[in-house]
């Protein structure tokens, strides 16, 4: 299955891929999953956030088992970011009814949307505003790069962004969640096993770092007379690195725009995204907070500082028993923390119970055309889902 | 007629123009020139290059006085750089018109193509083609940052792009240039005087850094596991500042395109240029082999660096003999030598009798939308370059 969409936005310069939320890869990449749903005789409904389940039975009654994950990419990301997770679930899905197996619970397939943020800088939306986590006022205000908002997105797309909110008779219907992911790391390599069961989720949250200068003739303006915003990106960066090793936390500059961007202008502002996350939420935050006091001492009467926090997302535990359950049907998978972010670990945070099950990533690499998982490990990937899916079922 | 330009390639956001060459703003504009030029019953050409000529006079007897600048703008830039001078162009035709003067010799107005090299990274595409500054072949495969070769782009336009490449038979035609311009600096605002003549045009060059490193997951790869470009880019941006600083030149990294530019993945590349000028050609050259030097220094397997020249200006010094005579013309005045760019000075280094007039900047900035000139200070400037058109007309 995951061949059937190795074309959908795929950058044929760099074979990464490109899905943003909404776009027209992404649109491609929902009628697939409709159309997978229907294949099986799944019953598909799109919630008011965009979210999609296709039901085997009805959860309407008791609330059932879902598995699935995102179809959505960060930009230039791999294949398996997300579409790994909901190829497992149907695969997992056609593994049960080969075997026989008449669930007692109904079992959904879910794909939640946007979860990596690519386009809209706050990761998880669908989960989020499902949960209430994300507000619909601030969800609909958020622009991508071209300055469209959610809201012109959605409605271009055929959607009403009025309908945006949280959904907890939709929630209500998910009992247990299960998400399939291949690992970001290389915690299963180093101990040699294809599958395991996600621990907890690591704090983590991102800041918009908006430098301000003044826009300049770049021949022609002694350099005492500049105000110039790339100067400030420079020490955030460095800066971030530094604190990040001092605090034992991971801090990333990964996202940066600036304005004109003209090779012969001093620019008068730069954008610069800040991704951090820890163990620890204190240690986190406290190299937010040093990153933002040493700006502020570089600021002059044009360059100016603002930090806005984009999103925050806390420590989140997978709860023991639910994990136990799940590692001892997928055969005594090991335990793993993460450092990414998860749609299950918003359901977690919302009281939903809910587990992790990691694929082997051979390099650790994600997020990255270097992306990748060996087919014999995505294979058991699919029968240990099989397999828990089972157990939670029964 | 600046008013009615004012609208073209506007961003209502800023009050900054985006006009790059070829784009839908730059060919309203060489519309507009058309127009113009037809209302006063000159002679256009577009050259084999897309300069733009609008003859007075039949120039291929005795080489004419040509007058003008260009039309199209660095990205955010102000409403003068450029315009200023094709616009006092006509008008300085229009008065020596007024006043019943006949000239002697051929006058023409130019609008020089792609000026700022805003869309393709290299400055003065038109001038240099014409003078063979550029060679044909270099200047089609530019790309912009769309990938679109400069090819691409004039097939689009409907221009032939076999045609490229020196021109002497339109070079010829041009006895003389005298090109006026709003001023990159507070120059005349010290001396108070509203109009000045341009001395020399200070050596200049862009480079190209390629900084590579790894894609990767922002959450999940320890910070010893990354090769982040965008630590690379900051040690540049640091390290040119304190070297022009020391060298007594000016540096400048304005562009910045970042690969995937995603928040939340460790960027792959980042591409950054570098403006850098001064008084001598050795200050500018050892700024960058110092900077080229630092950054090997930081490489790593992954993470690499490459430097390329995307263009070079030697020192241009205008001949001293039509600068006192310009200098006499236009009331005795005052010499300015400038850091900025200009086609007068492609000119000039290929052996055309060339001079610039410089129109007063209040607040000395320029490429921005705070870039300005007062409507008086225009006026002078006009009247000057009549009275310089007048004299070298003669």
């Amino acid at each position: 299955m995951l061949d059937a969409l190795a074309h959908v936005g795929r950058d044929p310069a760099t074979g990464g891929y490109v899905r943003d939320a909404w776009s027209g890869a992404d649109l491609e990449l929902r009628s697939w999953f409709a159309d997978e749903a229907a294949r099986r005789g799944l019953d598909l409904t799109e919630d008011r956030n965009g979210n999609l389940w296709a039901w085997w039975g009805d959860p309407s009654a008791e609330p059932g088992v879902v598995t699935g994950s995102h179809l959505d990419s960060v930009r230039q990301g791999g294949a398996y970011d997300g579409p790994l997770g909901v190829v497992s679930a149907f695969a997992a899905l056609d593994l049960l009814r080969e075997r026989g197996f008449r669930p007692g619970r109904a079992l959904g397939v879910a794909c939640f949307t946007d979860e990596e943020g690519a386009r809209f800088g706050v990761p998880c939306v669908g989960s989020r505003l499902l949960t209430g986590a994300l507000t619909p006022e601030r969800a609909l205000r958020l622009t991508d790069d071209r300055g469209d908002t959610l809201a012109d997105v959605l409605t271009r797309a055929g959607r009403d962004p009025r309908a945006l909110g949280p959904d907890p008779e939709t929630l209500a219907r998910v009992g247990t969640f299960v998400e399939l992911h291949v690992e970001q790391g290389k915690g299963l390599v180093d101990l040699d096993r294809p599958v395991g069961v996600g621990l907890s989720i690591r704090p983590h949250g991102r800041w918009r770092f908006d430098l301000r200068g003044r826009a300049d003739h770049a021949g022609t303006t002694r350099l005492a007379d500049r105000d110039d915003p790339m100067l400030l990106l420079a020490r955030l960066v460095l800066a971030a690195r530094e604190a990040a090793a001092r605090h034992e936390v991971v801090a990333t500059v990964g996202k940066v725009l600036v304005t004109p961007n003209n090779a012969n202008a001093v620019p008068g502002h730069v954008a610069a995204w800040l991704d951090a996350r820890g163990p620890g939420e204190e240690s986190v935050r406290a190299l937010v907070r040093e990153l933002t006091a040493r700006l502020a001492e570089e600021e002059t009467p044009r360059g100016r500082v603002e930090v806005r926090e984009e999103s925050w997302t806390p420590l989140v535990e997978f709860g023991r028993e639910l994990r136990e359950r799940v590692a001892g049907a997928a055969g005594e998978a090991p335990v793993l923390a993460t450092g990414a972010g998860h749609d299950a670990g918003i359901l977690a945070a919302a009281g939903v119970p809910a587990a992790m099950l990691f694929v082997r990533n051979p390099t650790g690499v994600s997020h990255s055309p270097e992306e990748h998982a060996e087919e014999a490990d995505c294979r058991a990937g699919v029968i240990a889902l099989a397999d828990v899916l089972e157990e939670l079922c029964r």
